[in-house]
């Protein structure tokens, strides 16, 4: 996608923040000690990327701060001197929001990593934001708790990545997502204040909701210190089953007699013959890849409200065309249904050199209409297309194979997505439904939203982060205070901004 | 409670926003006609308070827009002006959110109360916001739907109130918020722009999360045109019981083991001795004044899970103290022991001429401690308090018993609540579970959120309402832009804010 790497691949001509000089370099030195402090071209080139195709940036130095105090200093340093600062999890993010721009500092959090209190009387966890997602599972799960979001890099993403996107995962259906469990939140503004918001009550609305305007905000209004989350009850029993169709659109209609029944799976999944072929040849299930469609399907809770749902599931999916069944016998081979979406991704990535994930979201009653129009794009485009996806609540993730050597194959794959994320806004849905805005569809944000939702949003930004330090040029194109001297080179990023160079 | 009085009722030499002449009112009129513009004295004292005792204030003319255009053009019109704009629904709001300032035009929108669309597919309904909570619940269940917030007010507040203060109720233990359940707004921002934020989509990450940014604003950055609500599924059966404890503290331990049980109930509810004394005075259901606690407890869900989870629940009662069980027979039976905890506010209203009904929150695992701070309070400042509350999510409601006309014990009850916010906010809870801000609680918002927080609000309200049109002085005293010249008599307002009146 030639125009993200416009974006982000400039010439060292274009400087626009101020350029992180030897004397910058000894402050961070000094806030978190020269051991802290990382800026050879071997230790930047681990952090100038994420999880998304196409995006590289070597960052102007690495930090790993050791308290929130530090973390503090670092962002009033970063006013000061006007450097940009991009909050760092794992780097497993799709959207491009933890990609650097030249002399950004990478403020690295993946290292506070501990859970501090798992409270069982509140049903509610503390945790260090670079805690990873599936090891807090497990640790929630050992005090016969649960903590449902679960995005599908669990086993390496952190919290704190999750909170500062929104993440989704395979139980959004039934559990929500990411924003449906943060009850708390310790974080640096963009001043370098400390702020705690939230806490233990369930109920709490003292002046303006701070907390949810925090979560999903992309590191762009705030670095997270220390995280609150909700836990539930962990369910008693779950039973997984894998129905195959041999019609997409018999899929698609058991997913939507499966909810008019009034059952609440907690994933209701779906993978199409692409993505089946290759998780077959990738995995080796015994998957049969001739079938058209594959839902993967869980519910869970009581034992006696999991068996009558299953059997109605079942039901319901046999009445509407099923062609193959197969469920679960004991919780070894739940993991390996389980296994047949949770490797979609990566057997995927495994057939061209660059898979292009996405995120177009719309109600759950227009997935198989959606599912047919993109279909339709990768054809007319000539392109290879898996889809597979959040079938339960409309999150699709369509992916295209491609090579991003091959310029006019990446020019269609770009091409196709704006299709589909126009057909997403159409049909009432959304461009990204858990991997953020970032950079990837920031361009796209104003045909969601409108105009006056972006400008509220720029000035929201603004006016909490004058100087543009948090993670600019993600989510919107950053607009500084054009009143007073900006520090450093702002006037030049002003003016970069207004030639347009960010989309 | 005498500041709270200073507050309103100022002389009518302090104007500080322009009077609404002749020709505003004539512009007003030729906007929503004239049938919709009401001015008399007796037209506006009908708006002059809400359900919050002590705060009365007329404002300077209501409006009845009959479009989200006419909405928009009032919003342009009062910046043009400087006048300032209340929305109100029913008015049953109880932390003053509503009370008009002098001059405030009150938009009401009570008449907006239709149902639009329900959606079985999505599990969506988008309403006016005039639709009473009440009818919203009639109706969805009718189609098997269930919407779960229920503030004690349902039977005539109206859902954009809901929205607008993110109103809690009996059922936010198992089922939370209004928040939780705001999937989409439609609504006019403070400069008269039009937004429409959030959809069906069940996971929507696209920019800043504005949606959960409106709700709970109390009015202060928008008003809300039209609201998509989420549904679930109705619950198959419920239970209701009363459990009488003959010792308080027996009740709170009750209330942890049903937790740690890692049973949810629906509803959990509590009534100390004095609030049951006053419901079965006026009420007459038979319940034993003696008694020291009374748990309304209700679980829902499938059939053979309720009838497990009512059993255990009632053994754990049992094994810490209680002294009567009593369990609903059939639906009618359940409404009158529902009815105990539903008369509790009327009930302890009858008592004495002025009834102050407080939302301090904590975490679960506090309320006994909480409680016990209450009595002790009352006690040493000779008052009487009725405390009862959603036990569940520690969500108490101590409830002082007063007359506005005893200087002394008002000023003795002010003293007491500030002391019971302290404690709230000691113990990691909140001044405000559920009933908002507003005007009574705006001089504690600092203390538990710290002033950099508070300043941030600060200046997300004077960036989106630089005239500060929409709700002002809620919350927290509003802080114009200083730079250039304000509208109206804004110049005035701001020496006035400079001053100190208000908190």
């Amino acid at each position: 996608m030639v125009d993200r790497e416009l974006l982000l691949f400039m010439p060292a001509s274009s400087i626009f923040f101020a350029m992180l000089s030897g004397e910058i370099l000894s402050k961070l030195a000094s806030i978190s000690s020269s051991s802290n402090l990382f800026t050879s071209p071997e230790d930047k080139i681990a952090y100038s990327y994420d999880g998304t195709p196409l995006l590289q940036q070597l960052p102007g130095a690495v930090i790993r701060p050791r308290s929130a105090e530090e973390v503090s200093q670092i962002v009033r340093l970063a006013n000061q001197e006007g450097f940009p600062l991009v909050a760092r999890g794992s780097g497993s993010g799709l959207s491009g929001g933890s990609v650097p721009l030249e002399d950004s500092v990478i403020i690295l959090m993946n290292h506070w990593n501990r859970i501090l209190e798992i409270d069982e009387q509140n049903l509610t966890v503390w945790v260090e934001p670079g805690v990873i997602t599936g090891q807090l599972h497990s640790a929630v799960e050992a005090r016969g708790l649960f903590y449902p979001p679960d995005p599908g890099s669990a086993a390496i993403c952190t919290i704190g990545g999750n909170v500062a996107e929104n993440a989704g995962g395979l139980r959004g259906l039934k559990y929500g997502v990411t924003k449906d469990y943060v009850m708390g939140l310790e974080a640096v503004l963009a001043n370098g204040e400390r702020v705690r918001t939230g806490g233990k009550s369930v109920k709490d609305v003292a002046g303006y909701n701070l907390k949810d305007w925090l979560v999903g905000s992309e590191g762009t209004l705030g670095i997270f210190t220390k995280i609150l989350l909700r836990l539930v009850p962990k369910p008693e029993t779950a039973t997984t089953m894998l129905v195959f169709f041999d019609r997409l659109s018999d899929s698609a209609e058991a997913v939507s007699a499966i909810i008019a029944s009034r059952i609440t799976p907690a994933a209701l999944e779906f993978l199409d013959n692409t993505t089946i072929r290759c998780v077959e040849d990738y995995a080796r299930l015994g998957l049969p890849t001739n079938l058209e469609a594959l839902l993967m399907i869980e519910v869970d809770g009581r034992k006696a409200v999991v068996d009558e749902d299953a059997d109605r599931i079942l039901s319901l999916c046999r009445k509407h065309g099923a062609s193959m069944i197969n469920v679960a016998e004991n919780e070894q081979d739940a993991q390996r249904l389980k296994s047949a979406r949770k490797v979609a991704f990566a057997a995927l990535a495994r057939i061209r050199p660059t898979t292009i994930l996405e995120d177009a979201t719309v109600p759950r009653s227009l997935v198989a209409p959606m599912l047919e129009f993109i279909q339709q794009v990768a054809r007319k485009r000539n392109l290879t297309f898996g889809n597979f996806g959040h079938a339960g609540d409309g999150n699709l993730h369509p992916t295209c194979l491609t090579d991003e050597r091959d310029e006019k194959e990446i020019h269609a794959a770009e091409a196709a997505f704006e299709e589909i994320f126009e057909k997403a806004i159409e049909l009432g849905g959304t461009i990204t439904g858990e991997h953020g805005t970032g950079l990837t569809k920031k361009k796209f944000l104003e045909r969601q939203v409108g105009s006056a939702a972006v400008e509220l949003m720029r000035e929201i930004k603004r006016v909490v982060d004058p100087n543009a330090i948090l993670n600019p040029g993600k989510i919107f194109s950053p607009k500084p205070r054009c009143e007073g001297p900006l520090p450093g080179n702002r006037d030049q990023l002003q003016k970069f901004l207004d030639q347009g160079a960010f989309v």
